[in-house]
């Protein structure tokens, strides 16, 4: 359906800037309608200031690229490290995830000082014979990790304005339209041995590799995704009230957060409404559902008495299936591939050391950037987040 | 290696009440070295008081197949189901697992007569024309229920009095001795289409079936589990320091309750020592390492360079395996195998709606009762765990 | 009205050994009806373990007069230090208060044989040459202790009792009757300058000393306490919903623990019931309202218009009060008294570190030992505690 | 030292429109070298964001003066009152305190607009016949409300700033310099009979009523406040390692967050640093000490072997003292004076609702604006506090 970021085959420098130059120029695309404010708030521990992932992403061309490769690069400021490291155990002391909303400085004017400033070094860095070969997949990832960050600074960005008593308006045209979905057919795959994983020669993150056989049952899959129509006679039919749907540890979250809906879902006078990018709005009931935790989309399979299918089902299957409106919760958890190999040094923290707790989501969403979705990506989150745009898909 | 408690071609009535007693007299053989007082302490959330073990284990004989199935049956204290039903929702309202430990009634005194009131009249039951042949498998379901809180019971005495200022001792002779392990051969599996999970007529959980087909790649697997000596080389060269060993999700475990070894290991006077049922001993370095988290042991296979198995290849291996001194870790999410079916009512509560977030631990250990044990069980905790007899083996 | 426990006119040998054994007695004579599970549990922090007050009753003796002043004494267990030590940072580490819960050792029998030790050895003691003149107050200070752990013992037994869902009863003889109220006349109290503080020749804390003159308004007192009649008038008529009565901080504990009524109030078939040490029966309502906090005390009197006294109020007044049946919120914080001047040791941490955050609280109640009160002695606690034998008077 | 507000006797309509201006003002000049982002964060749930401190102050005007007495005023925004009111539980619901730093909505730019349409709006109301006499008091407590939030301001700045990593500077012209001293002398108060409490024409907040007589004993009191000099030998001779010197819940305190300075003291490359106003500064000796909780300035005392003073003895001393430099913790706990009447209405919870748990200081600091503190002002803060500019005098 998408296509990749780039293949081997396209490896001229002028390719590089280029798309270096498009992809960081589309990070503040998105942030344009925003108001200084909003770049600088942090409502929960798993939002992140839009401001901080302004500066992230740029800490990590400087952090990875500049500084070893580039020869008498002067860092912009040294104390950046420490502010826009975000995980990287091996590159020093970082403001942990829970402060991050408490630094009003650095400014974001002098955030995107920051950027033009490493922007204008990366276009000498790309021109130059220090952008040897080698380093093409090293920048590869700093632009694909640039593109996560897209989509989670649109996550972010919708939870900031959406948790605002007074719904402010984002702007429509920055995001794509949400899709409507009719059909509620079901493909068969046969039993049998399948390939799965990463093969092509162009970019993928080390979790999608090796490509491994498996083995499946036959199974079924829906062609389409859950609408809101389907999940509101979920909640009608008393779905959230009724334990046995639900795993015990999502019962117990239902409980005590007193969930009764997806995330911005709000019921004001006798209608369902809930906050878009243009603020708040009557549910369009043929959409795809989306904010919804693993928890409720296993509750709803449960109460339509289907499952939720494996990553290798959705994988074996994707060509049948009309995906990339919502990160689809498998019933996988994230755990690593026959063979798989973390990569020597900082960027070997970027995957392996969050398989375990986590559950694989396959797909991608109207939030994730054009050219940022295969259907190998593995995408994962805790089972009880919603702020992504996530969404459900049935099996049986 | 384990027989299963029982099969399907040996069900005639005396059978039955013979294995109802000898399992229900077990229990309280565990119990005997106890105080009073050692009862009824629940020192953290994870550990139940002994006397909650000895009621909610009767109060399953009592609900699930006295109170529906002997006609006049007279419940033996009607609040009982609210102190001793542990999480069935089906059933109504229970003391909430952090509340245990506050309770001193009812006094151990009444929870071993509601235990003999209980036996006496499954003893009539059991002899009687109400216990048909289509109860077999509840009643089934509850002796190994009861033999699962066996294993839970030594574990929660452990830290009830491992967690005593004063150590006492328990009781050697209640327990089965620790193996030593002298051998680190590996053996290799070759790649291949696998079944994996129950498929004998004897009992088993709803949790191993359907067996089914995995395809696996080639693999080795050590034939015994790590010791002590090999944990403890892990410890000296710096493990519990090096984030880069550990799952980010680990790391911050070890930081935020300053692990540094094994659960009931204390370094004094320049000596190992650790906590045993015979008290504070050295460490025995031949032993396998004990009460250890899935954290640790994934760390610990980072460090070596390996892996922990999956649990397909466990089972696929296990005849070659020297098994059942610890429960040991696999690299598997616990999830449903294809074709998993919840069973109707209350008891479909069992195993389903813990699928999620936990981690399958294969094998069994010297606390499983005898008979318990057999090569498709999958057991199952959060990875934070480690006051089960948890250990590790090493695959890659 | 009550007598103090001793006078310095009356401190020969015999005397003091025959008030040590009835003062030890009483401590056990309260302990009677208690099976050995009662013994162990701490629902709450602010609850210790029955065995604990045993425990650390018996330590005081062992530690500040035995160990110092008996030549030759042999500690009874040198592991007790740790467990029984409740706050005094001079002799060394202690379980912290939330463990004690947690601890099934030392057992009941153990620690009634560490009592029964260490009163032989008293006894010894308090016959020897050793025994000089100058430690009578420390004697007495061991005792007057001992009498305040008698009345946390009741309040205690009632908290773990009253929070079982069997609702055990206690045993009524141990306990006097609670009186009733039927007069609800103010006594005149002119202005002018009082004096107040302890000035007699008995034992006294420090923490009633140093006498000292105020200055006071003319003001009004009531001479009985508030009966549970008032109390469920301010109840019914929605005074724990109405923000206006309460302090703000108050208010917030209304609304977080969703407080409706007295600790151990139970409305059950449109009756107000209670838990006593008879069980769960119906209000009487001409008893003065028991276990109520701070918040609760100041609200009612908001309510009423009146406010609650002073404590040098109460103090200069407290002849004309019926006092006595419950220890009576004052609107003093618990601060020290000009002149005020900690002990030196480890007994100088009795009192004064204390003086910081919490209410004052005067009279006595019906689980005050007798020959434990007098018209200067200062209670104290957080304002919202409500486990003690607490009550209302009113002022204006 | 200072003088009040206002006086009863200059209440002609010009005076009010004069000093509501230069009031209203200030505040704004206070944040004049604030970037936009150090308006939006909050720290720590004690300390609101700037921009809150903004609104809050305009939505007191608004509630409680144009809209009941303004005719026709239109509200500048229907949810600001959702968003602005503080704790007013009479005038609806309110953001709770945590949640503060999470709104990035309403814009700063926008804040200022609604300050800007309040005060066009409060300058025709003070010139309008609507603005009748009894309507000055309630006025006046709108100017000391905005003065006490100026204050505020300055204290929630200092935090927000001196808790970013890259310690950035405000702008000293904007604060008054801190003073030096020299002196240690004491002067002493003979016992006797003394009034406190506010009996001017003036304004006075309600919890400085009713002036009433107090009995005090002789007492010494200090002229200066203590240094950082002395403060310096506290911490060096051991202060903060050393339990006897500290109230229980203090040494708690010292304990669970590692405290070993005054808040804002860095020890860097062996010399004490603290940030100031200007950024990053070695100590100055000479100025009174800062930023200390009532913990630590009871310990200082202690350890000095003398005491806090009283607020009766502060007030009765202050012709004596140079004060004005810090808020002086006292050793009063913050209480009701004879008489004390909450007002009617939701001004009436502007004080007396916190009248438990608090302690008083007295005084005022460099950060009070001028004309508005006087010898009777009572302040108050929870016991831990330290982002406020609080300091220590000793009695004895």
């Amino acid at each position: 359906m998408n296509q990749n970021t780039s293949s081997k085959n396209a490896t001229k420098k002028t390719d590089w800037l280029a798309m270096y130059r498009h992809i960081r120029t589309h990070t503040e695309t998105i942030c344009e309608p925003l108001q200084t404010e909003d770049y600088v708030v942090q409502p929960i521990v798993d939002v992140s200031p839009p401001k901080w992932h302004l500066g992230h992403t740029t800490w990590f061309f400087e952090t990875f690229l500049l500084q070893p490769h580039l020869p008498d690069y002067q860092v912009f400021n040294a104390n950046y490290n420490y502010v826009f490291n975000s995980y990287y155990e091996t590159i020093g002391a970082r403001v942990i995830r829970t402060d991050r909303g408490n630094l009003s400085r650095p400014s974001v004017a002098e955030i995107y000082q920051y950027r033009a400033y490493v922007d204008a070094q990366m276009a000498l860095f790309l021109q130059s014979i220090h952008f040897t070969q080698h380093l093409h997949p090293l920048l590869e990832l700093g632009l694909n990790h640039e593109q996560q960050h897209q989509e989670l600074l649109l996550a972010d960005i919708k939870y900031i304005l959406g948790h605002n008593p007074l719904f402010p308006v984002y702007e429509s045209k920055k995001m794509p339209e949400n899709k409507v979905f009719l059909d509620d057919s079901m493909c068969t795959i046969n039993e049998g041995i399948y390939e799965i994983g990463y093969n092509g020669d162009g970019f993928c993150f080390d979790n999608e590799k090796n490509r491994h056989k498996v083995f499946l049952n036959r199974f079924q899959i829906a062609t389409s995704p859950v609408t809101n129509e389907e999940f509101l006679q979920f909640i009608e039919s008393g779905g959230y009230r009724d334990f046995k749907y639900w795993h015990a540890e999502g019962w117990d979250w239902v409980q005590k957060h007193q969930i009764e809906a997806p995330l911005y879902w709000h019921f004001i006078d006798d209608r369902w409404m809930y906050y878009t990018f243009n603020g708040l709005q009557e549910i369009n009931r043929q959409q795809a559902v989306c904010h919804v935790s693993f928890y409720e989309a296993a509750a709803f399979a449960q109460w339509k008495e289907m499952r939720l299918p494996t990553e290798a089902e959705w994988e074996v299957a994707a060509e049948e299936l009309d995906w990339g409106s919502r990160w689809e919760w498998t019933n996988s958890a994230y755990l690593p591939y026959p063979g798989f190999q973390k990569e020597a040094g900082a960027v070997g923290e970027y995957n392996g050391k969050f398989m375990v707790s986590q559950m694989v989501l396959r797909g991608a969403s109207i939030a994730t950037p054009a050219n940022h979705s295969r259907k190998t990506y593995r995408n994962f989150f805790y089972p009880n987040l919603r702020s992504q745009f996530t969404g459900i898909r049935l099996a049986k």
